[in-house]
């Protein structure tokens, strides 16, 4: 299977692109490194990054920037750190990516357990999960060809305990995990699901 | 209690003004006529309608632009209607509004049926209400005062047939029940939720 991980340069899509490369072809996507570099909140970025990778069976997303910080202060302007890249930049994947994916391809993009369950400085990360989740509902009744997409919901991560004053009581995921998520995804045959690992 | 009403002049906020007008004062708001008239995609439109109303107790807001269309041929840019308007339009009446509302006043935003229950050609609808859903809830444990602040989710409305033929199947809300909904957030004491109308 071909499939493409955008973030594959953080810690999620690290530990993903090790767990798939033994038995599938990785296209790795970062920022500012990997096989492939774009700027998911650039819909230019995105044609660009398919018209490199060409046609694909997977494509996994674990990228998506929000802004965290102090609620009485917020602005517009940061607020649309995680609408331009967590919302609209997987948004864009899919509208794009749909016209590259090989039939019965699949879509899973990354939400986050702040959908249900927010904490306070994350208001920007709860509204772009839940507007992914949704989506995903929306977009598994429109695609063809048996492409299917699902998301999945990370709580706090176990490799990333700088988070972990933000996340009072919260039990940590584990990137192994994370795995089983995405692999029930990719490899599975749900479509529209969230899959929660919290 | 001093309401104001973001889309007062459609079929929603029309219907909830005549109602609360008994008992209440009502500040209409409509993009181009009612009390004050305001751009809810434009942050300044919205510093500039505050200015106007000055503080007040309540704000509902049945203002949701969105995108309604074609899946396929789906663009960035189509997409951006209702993420300025239905999603961010309502979390900068937000955002801007808490520091213009009084003490344990409320906000009451417009999602809809579609972020669980999505419909052909709706996804931008489904997306925005799944975020303003997630932000009520990320919200609510930020706002201080006693300021409480729920949305309230209607399915297709009675009195919008032109809206039937893509809801086969759908019951359709009634103006009536949606008055309830608003009622139970304004006058009630709840916060954090979605008022489900369906």
């Amino acid at each position: 299977m071909k499939i493409i991980i955008v973030g594959a340069t953080g810690t999620m899509g690290k530990h993903l692109a090790g767990a798939f490369k033994k038995d599938h072809e990785i296209i790795s996507v970062g920022s500012r490194s990997g096989d492939i570099q774009a700027d998911i909140s650039s819909p230019a970025s995105i044609e660009n990054l398919f018209r490199q990778s060409g046609s694909f069976d997977a494509l996994i997303c674990t990228a998506g920037p929000s802004h965290v910080g102090s609620w009485k202060t917020l602005t517009d302007k940061e607020f649309r750190r995680g609408i331009d890249g967590k919302l609209m930049g997987q948004v864009n994947l899919v509208l794009i990516g749909q016209h590259h994916i090989n039939p019965k391809g699949s879509f899973t993009l990354i939400t986050g357990a702040l959908a249900q369950e927010p904490v306070l400085n994350f208001a920007n990360a709860s509204a772009a999960n839940g507007a992914v989740e949704a989506f995903v509902r929306a977009a598994a009744i429109e695609l063809e060809n048996g492409v299917r997409i699902n998301a999945v919901s990370p709580t706090v991560l176990e490799a990333s305990p700088q988070y972990f004053p933000f996340f009072p009581g919260e039990i940590p995921v584990t990137l192994k995990q994370l795995e089983w998520g995405f692999r029930k995804s990719v490899f599975g045959a749900n479509t529209g699901q969230v899959i929660k690992l919290h």
